[in-house]
């Protein structure tokens, strides 16, 4: 297996230069452009690594897919359906048009920004700081790596640079999707893009969910089944922004990417992957990472359709 | 499992009058609202019905997956997503909006009319007739059933009443995505969406797809295994029209469905499954016909996710 | 006066260059691009001309202002704006996104094309040859020139490449604005935007409705006061394509521009101003001919504001 | 005149019924539904008043012509007009839609929130209360009304409600459009809007405007002709929200109404009228008022077209 990702690995990284860095974030931009590195976490737990699987990166929206798991065990379902939807969007992930033109107005779904910050807000605690120690504390369980920590400048960044963020929150409380304070769950949802991680870490979430939410080491079941079946359903129908359909053809496994160049994958039953490579398509997925899952898939037999 | 089929029927019956029959096609309002069928057909072959699964009723939207395949086959992959794109859209499926304001202009998916009257455009033939023929013929062979129709009342009624379709056919020529006469192109995709179809017949289609493309009595491969899971990745991420990404949350496998009441569902290695029940909810899915789904999906285990 | 116009169309000659020639009608692009003419007719009867005042264009989107009167001498104000709005929109003259987005369905108004040509099928007559026989004699009288004729290669080139308006007008079909045969409406659209005139011509027109409707030689009422009045508030509100409020603050006068360069002024109580110039700024008008507006509502002091 | 004022607004209670108090803001359910006062100032300084001339309210959106020509003085035309457009919207005034869709993206025109917002963290100031001082001078000089003050509870009830406006502010500021910090710009947004006057000090504003932005008292230029005229121009392209169009048609000279219930007039040449009624129509504008500018309109023959 290490022989055969190696391999992808190299033969991918051509790929690196046919995309750009984000500009939108300015601490992305300092991010190595050409790391590239790929990790499989089996359910059974055996680990195979290649490439700059080393390489530390924000998890940025990849974070989304944990913290609905989150609200819906601490709010219900009914209760977050009723202000966020289920249906994928042709929308770009940070456009407000549907909030303002489609009645009742709610984001579309958990993984376009305002989805992902009304989610958020709906995580208990009695401040910001509790929500994101919550979150963090689960991000830690289920990689199992307890050092895992928010990159205070990458969060500054995105909190300094986040007024598209900012217009969406406050349109959402305008309508009564989001009842909290804006700039305590802009916080959240800032820190939680800003945790860093690396493609051991994502793999570890990825084989977490493809074992419907029982952790592969303890046995624990540490999420309701439902609720990890749900967030591998969106992963499916829009975790890769616009390239959502695309990816569901082309690779036909549950995933979700980041801007930080991360991408989260699931093969139900299976196992977890994780690929990083900050080098991003037009469409803000890896554009290496895309790739290395595509041969994967196809040479492993992952797609569920 | 017909105990099982037939309590199911009667329990979702009541269903039934929370929808409606559709109002834009006069021709659908003669449907028998009470009407509640399902049929499955594994890929071994063995076929289990109950309720009225002797109900006919045209296809619709259903055929939208045959006719992809078919256009993937006559003009490749390239040629076809060149001029209808892969992602799923959070507009109705009779939607223009898009095409207008994203660039290159071209309909989202082939699951929405627009981009299903331009797939039936690129099926190969030397007239409509010649098209409509190929698809007839290739539905007789899915379906095993050499006395498939069209209905030539819906036919006439859809015609007559596709104003809204001709705009769209006509915006896709003024644009470039259709290069065939538009009253023709119409004329096949009026007709066959008007074929006439029991769900006996769209569970074949269904277990033709589940086979991969491989006809489950015979053995033969009839389509291409690539061009087959295209169509069940669509399946799952637009084939519900708006309601797709809850259906995929809640129901969890490929499926397809039409205003005359049916939807053909695909599990992968497993079965077809065909329901009829012409009562629709609000985003004109089969209302009864959903909640029988649901009751299969829990109960056989049959989630892809 | 004839020296001061001579002077203004040899100033603006430079803009000439800034523009071009449309593209969707590929007959336009015979245009003559470095044309450049202006001609006054007052309320009194007095003309000055100046420049290329003879070259000879075809009318089009100036036509709508004069379909519209007719439309509603024909109809009456309740009858044509139940279908047709009193509202400037923000969006491109061909746009069919608000058609379809805001309800009730139709268009915003006159002045964009779905306006134009629902209003163009609202013109009484028991076919399209009598409609544009109606129009033709109308605006024969209106601009004292009995031999106005149709170019029909440009009438016959929109036909041909006209499918964008056919979309809006089968989309007005479906939602009910039109209850006219569509190939018949488009038919007297593409024809009275087909109409060739001179900068004389299109002055009389301007005259004609400075004078509100009275004929500026014969002192015959023409058409009713308050339908001119309403005719020339749409050259205010939406006559200059997507530049109209910009015009409204630099020139300050009712007037409608056509993509054949021409742009009919009608100063209320004054004067009627007919300028051309093929050669287009990026909204559609008259990129020189602009600049002689301007020009003569500073120097003759003509703002209404 | 003072018989003829009585009796239009005696004639026009009837109307009242068919309207409603605005719900979005709190504060102004508690306005007098049933008021309803004229005041016309001609140029020459006379004045006439009838009905509940002495009503107060709040300003609302009338205030943006003001602000608008104050900016139009601190930074010049180029400036403003690089950040805010000058055309008419078919949009809601509180719409986002088309800062994201359409490019550059700035606001449509000064007269719609966003762009109003815009417009007034533009005046010069080193704070938010020194601008909207700036401003409440300028009111008080051209209403010769140094009383005027801001209501204290209506602004707050903005605040505390202005999610929406927020949403707009924070979207602009992400583009570049404003660049001043945001909590200041609203707060100098919601004080003008909340400065209270009755329809004799906006009737001074509109003879004012009627008066090039010549003192009518003193004789003093206390603004330059052109932002005048250009704010009269806003006026007619898009004064009265999405009713502009229909009001340009019936009534036909510059005036902009606020969801206070005031609409301020500015007759070219010839005076400024003020009007209250508060219960509105579904636009957002005075319904009893606007009856009583049609009547005006219509028998002192003071339509500009």
């Amino acid at each position: 297996m290490e022989n055969y990702l190696q391999k992808v690995v190299e033969d991918k990284r051509s790929y690196i230069d046919k995309g750009t860095l984000p500009e939108y974030i300015p601490e992305l931009q300092k991010a190595r452009k050409d790391a590239l590195g790929v990790s499989i976490v089996t359910i059974e737990g055996d680990t195979h690594h290649a490439g700059d699987y080393k390489y530390s990166f924000t998890i940025q929206s990849i974070s989304k897919v944990i913290s609905l798991m989150l609200a819906l065990k601490d709010k219900g379902e009914s209760y977050v359906f009723s202000r966020v939807g289920m249906e994928p969007t042709g929308d770009p992930f940070n456009s407000m048009v549907k909030l303002e033109t489609v009645r009742p107005s709610k984001p579309f779904n958990p993984m376009i920004n305002a989805g992902a910050i009304a989610v958020s807000s709906m995580i208990e605690g009695n401040s910001g700081e509790e929500k994101i120690k919550k979150l963090l504390d689960f991000f830690r369980k289920i990689t199992h790596n307890p050092e895992l920590e928010i990159n205070e400048d990458v969060y500054l960044s995105e909190k300094r640079t986040g007024d598209r963020n900012r217009a969406m929150a406050y349109f959402m409380k305008d309508v009564g999707v989001i009842t909290e304070d804006i700039e305590d769950s802009l916080d959240v949802y800032f820190r939680q893009c800003s945790i860093e991680v690396t493609t051991k870490d994502i793999a570890y979430i990825g084989a977490f969910l493809a074992n419907n939410g029982v952790d592969i080491i303890t046995g624990e079941r540490v999420m309701e089944e439902r609720f990890v079946k749900i967030a591998k359903t969106f992963m499916v129908t829009c975790g890769m922004y616009n390239g959502s359909g695309e990816f569901a053809i082309n690779v036909g496994f549950p995933a979700k990417s980041g801007v930080g160049g991360g991408i989260m994958a699931a093969v139900p039953g299976k196992m977890g992957i994780g690929v990083v490579g900050p080098s991003l398509d037009e469409k803000g997925n890896s554009i290496a990472g895309l790739e290395i899952l595509k041969d994967l898939s196809k040479n492993l037999d992952l797609s569920i359709f």
